[in-house]
């Protein structure tokens, strides 16, 4: 029952802005013995996230980077196989940092979570049920503060995180206004994602659009882009507006940091807040939320998309297809046994 | 009793960047006639804030600008030399939105307060017991969050709001770094006002003087200035910083807004927060944070310095000089009854 062989994605070298397939490589290594109080996972769907490209990034981040050779760290999904450790039992369902790769060895320290909504797929729990979907929860409802009334808008508001921030934002009584690229996102955010208003931005000027879309300015900017986007933004702040700044997709590189309008006057003639948010300061409340989000799912309320490709081949190049925005809905890579 | 005769200081011109001298123009009018439940202030003290760059500025702002020929807003204190308002009896001391004249007709709705601190001079009314000193508490209180052992950054470290920002830090357990300009104002905030240490931003490099001053990093950043200070500050904050935008005295124009590094991924990574503040906001507490104020002017904790010159023919070069840092405390201009 335990493993031979185990395919792992390796970073070959560091990249200075996205990485792209060229910075990985895939070996075939053998799974270690178990020892005592270890256990062996077998990964079944893999996460891609644009915060991989912070992972591997040699600037200062708020965790150590990948190392040259390392498994490429990422949050995997998959079924304990093989147990010497108490708390973990052959059969059940684990989601965590296991890495790119067939089966992760591990003592327990790198699960995020035992999976325990066995009547929902697992691959959720990537997804609108992982870490998508709780820094939609607790970045909008911490960071962002939505009251009823207030209009939000959300940046990559089809993405995994982006289409749950709308929901959340719509279920808790705001006007949700998403901004994304093409016909087709927009089209999913008004369909599917229930936006009151979609912006493709790529098709026109996003300042007279949102002008349009927000009448009374905007109360609440969930933000995964910055770049041009958010300088529209910015302009049309309502008074005490919160902006969470989630991620920063639009901006190729922050070595050296690049330059956009001050925003030191919107914020103190607004008397608004601008934010970051790290899912990672939420650990200890990730149950709270996964609960408020598996029953949105369950009844219907809480809709998603994945988009979920086929073989560990597909890792290395799948952080710079997530930034050409090439998927549509949470890209996954599921692995076979 | 009741003067015959008024000099006002009149918006003449609408400045595009820091108001001259050439934008105003002094007129002298006879003083009304007082109706049913008006009074008439004698103002002994005109204040000149940073903010009344923003008050006649045609930009968009938090108030409508000052109208072309109007007499220059401004808060000033007097004494109450005639009166038929029930509420305002002759001999009382005022401060509020009295304007920069010798005699303000009032109904009572541009008055912030009546003074009752009859024990300290009245000019405190305008500095480190009126909205200098209210916005240093309520912004590093409120906004900045300050904890015991945080280190708090302070630009314009010497000025009226700075110098008490950095002294209410300290009285809060922080540990103070003022940054200001010239080896005269370091001195005076190493000494009279109690900094840990003092930054020279026209004697060398703002970000190894703060990497030497702030090796934990930075946890409150009390910004007067935007701008390269500011710019040097977002790079070394610590994790959960707070950032207090106060002013943006170092922007000589926001039309267009000038450009600088993006601030995103300084707050994404340190999960930081950047907070626009108006005192305005907080109107209703004004006399709480009076009462701890004048408690700490009492017992020689909180220490402050004035800068006053004579005469209503100060007033029209007076917001240029304040921006040129020319004054050494809080500048007031000193009218003689």
């Amino acid at each position: 029952m335990i493993p031979q062989s185990n395919r792992q994605v390796r970073l070959k070298s560091r990249p200075s802005g996205i990485p792209q397939a060229e910075h990985f490589e895939i070996v075939e290594t053998p799974v270690p013995a178990l020892r005592d109080r270890e256990f062996i996972v077998r990964n079944e769907f893999l996460s891609v996230e644009p915060a991989m490209r912070g992972w591997v990034s040699a600037v200062a981040n708020y965790s150590d980077p990948v190392g040259i050779g390392e498994v490429m760290r990422s949050f995997s999904a998959g079924t304990v196989v093989a147990s010497r450790h108490p708390g973990f039992a052959e059969g059940e369902h684990v989601m965590g940092m296991l890495g790119w790769q067939d089966y992760a060895v591990s003592d327990g320290s790198n699960v995020t979570r035992k999976v325990t909504e066995t009547d929902l797929p697992l691959s959720l729990s990537l997804g609108v049920l992982g870490l998508n979907g709780i820094t939609a929860y607790f970045g909008l409802i911490e960071a962002g503060q939505p009251r009823a009334g207030d209009t939000v808008v959300v940046s990559t508001a089809a993405g995994a995180v982006g289409s749950a921030v709308g929901q959340i934002a719509k279920l808790s009584g705001c006007r949700t206004v998403g901004i994304t690229g093409g016909p087709e996102k927009v089209k999913l955010c008004t369909g599917e994602f229930g936006y009151d208003a979609a912006i493709d931005y790529k098709a026109g000027d996003v300042a007279e659009a949102l002008a349009a879309a927000c009448p009374r300015g905007i109360d609440v900017y969930f933000d995964n882009t910055a770049g041009a986007i958010s300088d529209a933004v910015m302009a049309q702040l309502a008074a005490k507006a919160r902006v969470v700044i989630c991620g920063t997709a639009s901006i190729p590189s922050w070595n050296p940091p690049p330059s956009g309008p001050r925003v030191e006057r919107h914020l103190l003639v607004k008397r608004a807040r601008m934010q970051g948010f790290l899912i990672f300061d939420y650990l200890h409340r990730y149950e709270e939320a996964i609960a408020r989000l598996a029953a949105w799912v369950r009844d219907g309320s809480l809709r998603y998309r994945e988009d979920i490709v086929d073989g560990i081949e597909h890792c290395p190049g799948a952080i710079a297809e997530l930034y050409r925005g090439e998927n549509l809905g949470k890209r996954l890579i599921r692995l076979k046994p």
